[in-house]
């Protein structure tokens, strides 16, 4: 089994950790499922390990993990035992990447103010002081155009909006809140806004067909005030800048071994299953029946693209991180490297859905009852092409755009 | 929208009886999926209605409806509302079409005891008195080749073993279960079972992915003594004989309209959604998004496809038996029957399952909530492929050999 | 074989006719496909038995067939054989349906005058005088939107344009072609040209990857002179109007049953050659291998469907022109059909391309070889998605549109 | 454009070559597809550049290129001109890559009379003197169980039997024939046959649907003599052993870059096609026709899936190369590489064809013509299924096999 491999030291230590946890968190993720229940001692536990600290650089309390590459690995590891964790985790250390990218190449050029805030940014996510959840869908709109308002005031600003799918939010202590900041042109903004800030109201309506333990409840902000330096701009609201460029394509590719791990759970299962099965009468074992090898084959050939394509398209941003400074950064080179993040997505994500499918077939039936684990993996899978910034419906527009050198922007 | 119509007048006023059925249980479905509490009240409307008796011919009390077309139209209708009545009511009709078809024959041939015998069969099932569950499903064993045995004694016979999957299992009063007879060879039986037979225990253990609030838990037997006269013998045990054909060939492609039902309500749920929802900034009707047009298109595809193959093959067995007195019934020209039927099977269910996945893509996330319909059609729908008698992975073998005229047995 | 049946009297003697055609026609069907000549001879021979007059009513000389079923059943037979006579027959007699259906109306009203310009028009075509091949295909533009332009002079027309893909042109007497009438707004017309019409080439450039032998050239129309009454209107250039919407939907249909022919050939063809053939060391006949055997399945489901659906919606528009007077012809109602035909044209043809591919597949390598006859049915199959009016690409828009109840125009 | 980059010196440079040789071939490709004439010239060419001593060691002669990785990479970029000498490369270069492995281990451990005999081996391979034939398919039986006969005489070995599918066999100077060598048991065999060989004949038989300049013609040979030192012997007849999964394992996946060409070369076709191509009325460009977009997307999303793939194996392979020696290869490890080959051979091959397909509708009739490219494209790419050892068919079964630790011996 030519399982993908942490390709950096530090990514190892955190692989180990995420095999670790899979184990640990196996045990209670059918139940957290079932009663839609968030997995709090989760996040101790991986606040513990180290593994939320994993992108921090370890000057900061963190582990140091600067590939996404590894980043994805461990991801995936995690989710083979439990997926909710997996996505609690991505969420919290895909803030972190690229402000450590940023802090390391303050350091390396003397900027000690811009490393010194980076560093106030960062060591919270290391300490296990805070868990991060991010607030960005929100229903009707488009990622790029939130219509959630800071509005700026004498002291800062105030938030007033109402988010969805935002996971971990039943323990987050922080929540990163995209946003429209008015102006002319408005701007599209980003929010550090701490959980017991007046105004917040995180709901309990969290209540799906997968990833049932994630939390991942609707919040609302109800002219909750900030101070001026929780609220950061990034150019014009509804526009793809760098930093939005930068931060999604380190981010995203992350997720995507959630998905791989989900897939490679399934495969596992199935595997086992019928290399014990045997059916009365002829009592021929499942493994040498035809059809069942056929399904098993097909497995096997879809989790080969997808482990495949998720590492080098990991490489390959590994390999524009290391060769770009902040100041290099380009978004044409970016659009290249998102659209081919979202190709990836696509590959890992129907591969995924694919492989959980040919098992569940392949169980005759045993996987369709609900304590078997593949019917889990049956409705987690399928929460894949949801995800941000694009549904495979406004994906096709994006990779089209950039493939013909069209204006990557798509006008919805 | 070109949807399947009944062919004949009984299947007309069924259809709008199934039609008025899905209007109201519609309205509890997702309570009970939820629960996975069994709709009693859905089987006291169908006895009500009459809908239960529908193949009972009018002189014994049904509604005399001879088309297995209209038999499934009738049930995908009602499948529209609530796939789970519609898998109940399957699972009770189909065991009255054959018995009805003979029934007429002896009428018309003058055979009094055998029209008598069949009218006491038949009776029960359109007065309301009983319904019925099949207990045919175990573990671990194919359905030609049962392991319950029903041991003679000197009043009859004693009933052990253990079933699976036995759908209305909470309230039926009455079992119909396949089974093994002792001999050499041993031979292929049916036994019709009372629920308050001594040794009859309806386990409560049905807890699935979709098909929730069916009730088709394990049902054990255990030295259950039965009369002589309530089991029939069928052939030899392990082989297609002619009676199973027949049995199998009508009562299955029934049970496809419930599958055609689901995706009809995922494709009329999604086209309502994108009719009227916006998306901000730019404010365009999803309607008019040319991503979710190729999804809607795409529907309409698998939807115009699974229709027609429904429809034609359920015409052609209704020509079949339109042309054949039982004297003439041909194992050949059923294992013909029977091959269309599962081509048809995987046709049907193939479009259902892509049909609600592609609702569900297009439905942009909303989909993935419990509160939302697709969420129970997407669980609902998965449950085709495990259907009896062949699961896609054996539907190959059978498709291919009666395609190539070899021995239609499949040697498990 | 549960292959579509005629359901007219006529339609039975037409279907007769095309098998035996099929027989005759597969003799030279490789020789005329490598050498891209047209087959003249087939063109003599479908005169003869009367077939290429098939819609035209018996009073005026042809065989009367007004069932859309019977004449894609029909073709389809004939494409079993050879794929370019059934083309080539299609374009012919799609002609005539339209005008056999107002002759037949206006005969029953008594309409003497239409009924005498229809006879006109349609006794050529069954009396063996002309072939007709339709020029309406242009480069870069789209079916409605024809450049050809028909300029209005003292005596009538000159037309002035390009065609491709005009099938038959190597014989044809007779050219219908669209054009645009100029005007405000300009107008979307219809011509018969007669092959000696000054001004009329027919180019020698029809080399292609498959349907080599149908003779699709250019032909280009240089300042032709025609007289005013082989110009027919159709109002408003760009748009649907009823009379194309009638004219589609039944010829497009027609043509429709050519692919279904070439996949039942390809599925005659792999069906007979695993049966017999045998692989050493084992010496296990093909038929026996499960891989195979899968194949052979798949092919088998998507035969099902492909031709349950043809049949489906033929019977459909049967039933539309069964039901409608002329002057009850609704735009509305013909633009689901049509939407009907098309979801009907994807299913027919993805199905025909599949399982041509899976017969390939299951030829071992035998069926790459240009002497076998997979070969080239698997390149004649391809043609399939580029017949008008909506390729794939377009497809889903219309079907989209027809289905949201959006106005059915596509904007191009 | 992401496109596969050689990893190692020796390889850049022979990637380099390549690109050249595919501009200077693309220009007469059509031309001998057409004629099905074998291009001799490129042979000479690529004999000039040194492309055919790839693999031979530089001390030999040679190019030194050690990488499966880069050796695929450079037939890719071939394959991208000239799919036809990306075969003819393949299956000369890929002779010499265990013998190069094998030589250098040999210098490496001192061990000279090795050295030499491999030495003369491999220098011809480099030299420009031979072009080598790979004579191994036979009708009817399975590569393992070749029925060509090498039967032991007192100088040496008469070789009998009839080959297929024998690519560049009308000027390859030099046959590797499979064979079996008579015992009890047989033994599998390979040998070195001379064209001028007595009882040697070429046929001029290969008329094929694509690939069509390869002259993959019958080679026959009849009582051939045959002296022993060129007939080698590798274990049971019928049997995987390890010198064939060795050269299996290398050979196969240099060849998977030709399919991988092929789609790239569709892809670059209609990627400047639609970036040009409007259609009137709207004088919209093809590119920014979403379902235009729909296709360049799906493209896209397959290429990287290929690519990625490819690579990861192919470095897999180069990774167990460089950490065993031939003392250490473990039947074991080589089956799973093998597997892990058989899934990339099948994600590349179906994403090739699917490439190249999407590419033809997207070109809107275009492609269908003989004069574009991609009607060639489409036809060359079809060749990939059947190449060996596994057939899609037999495939699933070996990967199942391995994955499930079963006996991966397919018993045919």
């Amino acid at each position: 089994m030519n399982e993908l491999q942490p390709v950096t030291d530090a990514g190892e230590w955190l692989v180990k950790a995420a095999e670790q946890h899979a184990i640990d968190f196996a045990v209670t993720a059918d139940e957290h499922d079932r009663d839609g229940s968030f997995p709090v001692q989760n996040v101790t536990a991986m606040h513990h390990s180290g593994l939320l600290g994993a992108a921090v650089p370890p000057e900061l309390g963190g582990m140091g993990v600067d590939s996404v590459h590894d980043l994805a690995v461990a991801i995936s590891r995690l989710a083979r035992g439990d997926a909710t964790s997996a996505l609690v985790a991505t969420m919290h250390v895909a803030q972190t990447i690229q402000a450590a990218r940023q802090w390391r190449h303050a350091v390396r050029t003397g900027d000690e103010e811009t490393a010194a805030g980076l560093a106030g940014f960062l060591t919270p996510f290391a300490s296990g002081e805070v868990l991060v959840a991010a607030a960005v869908t929100e229903n009707g709109t488009y990622f790029l155009n939130p219509l959630t308002e800071a509005t700026p005031t004498v002291d800062g600003y105030e938030l007033t909006g109402h988010k969805s799918f935002v996971t971990s939010s039943p323990v987050a202590q922080l929540f990163v809140v995209t946003c429209r900041v008015p102006g002319d042109p408005p701007v599209f903004g980003g929010c550090l806004v701490a959980r017991d800030t007046p105004g917040v109201t995180v709901h309990d309506n969290w209540d799906s067909l997968g990833m049932r333990a994630t939390g991942s409840n609707d919040v609302s902000f109800d002219h909750c005030p900030l101070p001026a330096e929780v609220v950061a701009t990034y150019g014009p609201w509804g526009q793809w800048t760098t930093p939005l460029l930068l931060e999604f394509v380190g981010a995203l590719h992350v997720l995507l071994g959630a998905f791989l791990g989900i897939a490679e759970a399934a495969r596992e299962h199935i595997v086992n299953t019928v290399a014990v099965r045997r059916k009365a009468p002829s009592g021929t074992l499942l493994a040498d029946r035809p059809a069942v090898q056929q399904l098993i084959a097909e497995i096997e050939i879809a989790l080969t693209a997808a482990r495949a394509t998720l590492g080098r398209t990991a490489r390959t941003i590994d390999d524009y991180f290391a060769s770009h400074t902040p100041e290099q950064d380009s978004d044409a080179e970016l659009h290249e490297l998102l659209k081919e993040h979202q190709c990836t997505n696509l590959v890992v994500k129907r591969a995924a859905m694919s492989i959980v499918d040919l098992a569940m077939t392949a169980s005759g039936g045993g996987g369709y009852l609900a304590s078997n684990p593949l019917s889990r993996l049956y409705r987690d899978v399928r929460a894949g092409p949801f995800m941000q910034p694009y549904s495979p419906i406004e994906a096709w527009e994006y990779i089209a755009r950039v493939t013909l050198e069209r204006d990557p922007h798509i006008d919805v």
